[in-house]
């Protein structure tokens, strides 16, 4: 006579489903570097009648709740460690996968002829997720807050000595969310007017770190409606997909207004993909990050120079419609390649004063994005 | 009045046929962490009449030497960091490139409007290649080098303490040229019966060097005829595309004939693909180089198993059509992964004789190559 075990836990769910799910979770598990092992988990939690598996992950900086489509036969919760659980799904043969734990602690996982059986920790040993009631809210669609996301996070600060430009600034301007970004060479701006503000019209100024927009801008599908939370110390993206968290970055933003020139003498008009191209060109000879590249504005043309003091020099010119002034101006070549790398359209416009005043970069693509960059000295 | 440059070379040459030139020589140019620094150059000869371009590189252990179409006006040599070219060729606009020098020891390259000035070496501050007269040569397609190259290189030991093992066997058997390869653990045998061998029936056994078989290999097109010069410390490989030369290991290779087992007592026949699909798959629990995956050989299936100590474990099972008693044996997953991959064709053989002896891999694809694996202990 067989022993009858213990079922503590039964579901089935599709293989492409559950990894789609790991995979957005996964971006909340804590680098290996700065691990506390537990954290390593992900969370499975199963409930019948929800016709899903909750699976969840933190390390306590930033979470990650998504819930899964799934058959729920037994409840029951389980943490097991997510690169492992990740590699196994991956593997399994076969599209429909049978999750359960006939054992304490473990998560058995059989595909095909394939069983995995994968050692975990109760649901006890591992943190609870920081649950958010947000006191301000804002709804806006996933779309345009991905790619106001993507324009804004180049200029996020990656020197982590100040905090406080390691976010995005998130503020409401004439009844538009804004996100402002500056690493103190650079500035950039996007104005999200699709947004629902209600009644939060002012007093709104909080930081939010650059890796919570990041995994938010990953995590959601293009036609989501996203509401944003926040309470005075945390934020949480919430969407069909998901729910996405983190603790906010509570400093004093500088005061972004005072960096955006009003007036230019020079305007520029020029084809984004060919400066892409040529400033790619020249920059093999502008090593370092430092290494200016000259740009030599003249009626009709721009041309422009790099010379690495190892190496060599690059000279190349671009066709361009010039209006106002010639002027001789340098740039961080790479600061200037990661706003056309964000930008779409053909036109770019690029405006000037001096070889020591800001310029601006936008395009008649998006008029609520601008990118202001600081000129180097030669 | 303009001042007349002199120029010290000239020539014009097809983008497409220089990268791919470039990039066959670079594989001898010195890895960083070991370099001498004027052997990171690549050396340019530019001969009237002789529509080519000549570009070489060498670590002093391996050189590389490639003849790239070219229109010559004037003729010139001259050696300029490789990775640098490489970088500006790559990003040039236009296919065709004009190469010149109108100052010592600058390479000027000139693309569509885009201007390089790379600073070079001049060709005596670079290091002159070892010219071999190679005193035994074998002739052989490219094709069937290059396939028992792949074969036998997987069993080569990284293992730099070894060096006899660092390289593979390169010997003449029964009027066939035979490469081996062995680290201890596993044993590689390839013979390419399609070589003309001429008179050097005998004595010919030398070690040739994994990086530059790897070299040749890579660098060959598949449809050359392929001529290998020996002398006591070299090897030449020299076909239509260049030429491939190296230092030889002038050490004594073990007595391989030994390892091969004559006789075996059970014998499998399954499908290679779907063996390296669930070997992947249970390996995900076999953490760990040494962590071994049983194979339970009973009448008509094989079950495999891993079992990592700190995860958990896996179980699977395969069709097989098993001749002879059941047995239980342990491998290095890995060590036959490394050889299915290599392998084409759906059947793959594996002769055993029992939990300690080296089992035997081998195709009815190639007949010519064979593979001995020693188990592991459980």
């Amino acid at each position: 006579m067989k022993k009858r075990k213990v079922i503590f836990m039964n579901a089935s769910i599709s293989k492409n489903d559950f990894m789609n799910a790991l995979t957005k979770v996964a971006s909340a598990l804590p680098s290996r570097a700065t691990s506390i092992y537990a954290l390593q988990n992900i969370l499975l939690e199963f409930k019948e009648g929800e016709g899903a598996i909750r699976i969840s992950a933190t390390d306590l900086e930033v979470s990650s709740v998504v819930d899964s489509p799934a058959t729920v036969q037994e409840e029951g919760s389980l943490a097991v460690i997510g690169s492992k659980l990740i590699e196994s799904i991956r593997e399994l043969p076969d599209d429909e996968i049978i999750l359960s734990s006939s054992e304490k602690n473990v998560l058995n996982l059989k595909s095909g002829k394939t069983r995995f059986n994968l050692r975990g920790v109760s649901r006890e040993e591992y943190p609870t997720l920081p649950v958010l009631t947000g006191e301000k809210s804002f709804k806006v669609s996933s779309k345009v807050l991905k790619e106001a996301i993507k324009k804004t996070i180049i200029a996020v600060s990656v020197n982590e000595a100040r905090t406080f430009l390691t976010g995005a600034y998130f503020t409401i301007v004439d009844k538009k969310i804004r996100l402002v970004s500056t690493d103190g060479h650079r500035l950039a701006l996007s104005d999200i007017t699709a947004g629902e503000i209600g009644k939060e019209k002012k007093n709104v100024s909080v930081i939010i770190p650059a890796r919570i927009l990041l995994i938010a801008a990953a995590a959601f599908e293009p036609d989501e409606k996203i509401t944003i939370s926040l309470s005075e110390t945390h934020v949480v993206f919430s969407g069909e997909t998901g729910r996405f968290s983190g603790r906010l970055i509570v400093e004093k933003f500088p005061d972004y207004q005072k960096i955006i020139p009003k007036k230019f003498e020079t305007s520029i008009k020029i084809n984004r993909q060919v400066l892409l191209d040529t400033l790619r060109r020249v920059s093999v000879y502008s090593t370092g990050e430092m290494t200016p590249v000259s740009f030599n504005v003249k009626s009709g043309k721009i041309f422009l120079h790099a010379e690495s003091p190892e190496f060599g020099d690059a000279q190349d010119e671009i066709e361009a419609e010039v209006k106002g002034p010639a002027i001789e101006i340098n740039f961080n070549s790479k600061f200037i390649q990661d706003v056309l790398k964000v930008l779409t359209g053909d036109e770019l416009n690029i405006e000037m004063s001096s070889k020591i005043a800001p310029a601006l970069f936008k395009t008649d693509n998006d008029k609520e994005y601008i990118y202001i960059l600081m000129p180097l000295r030669g």
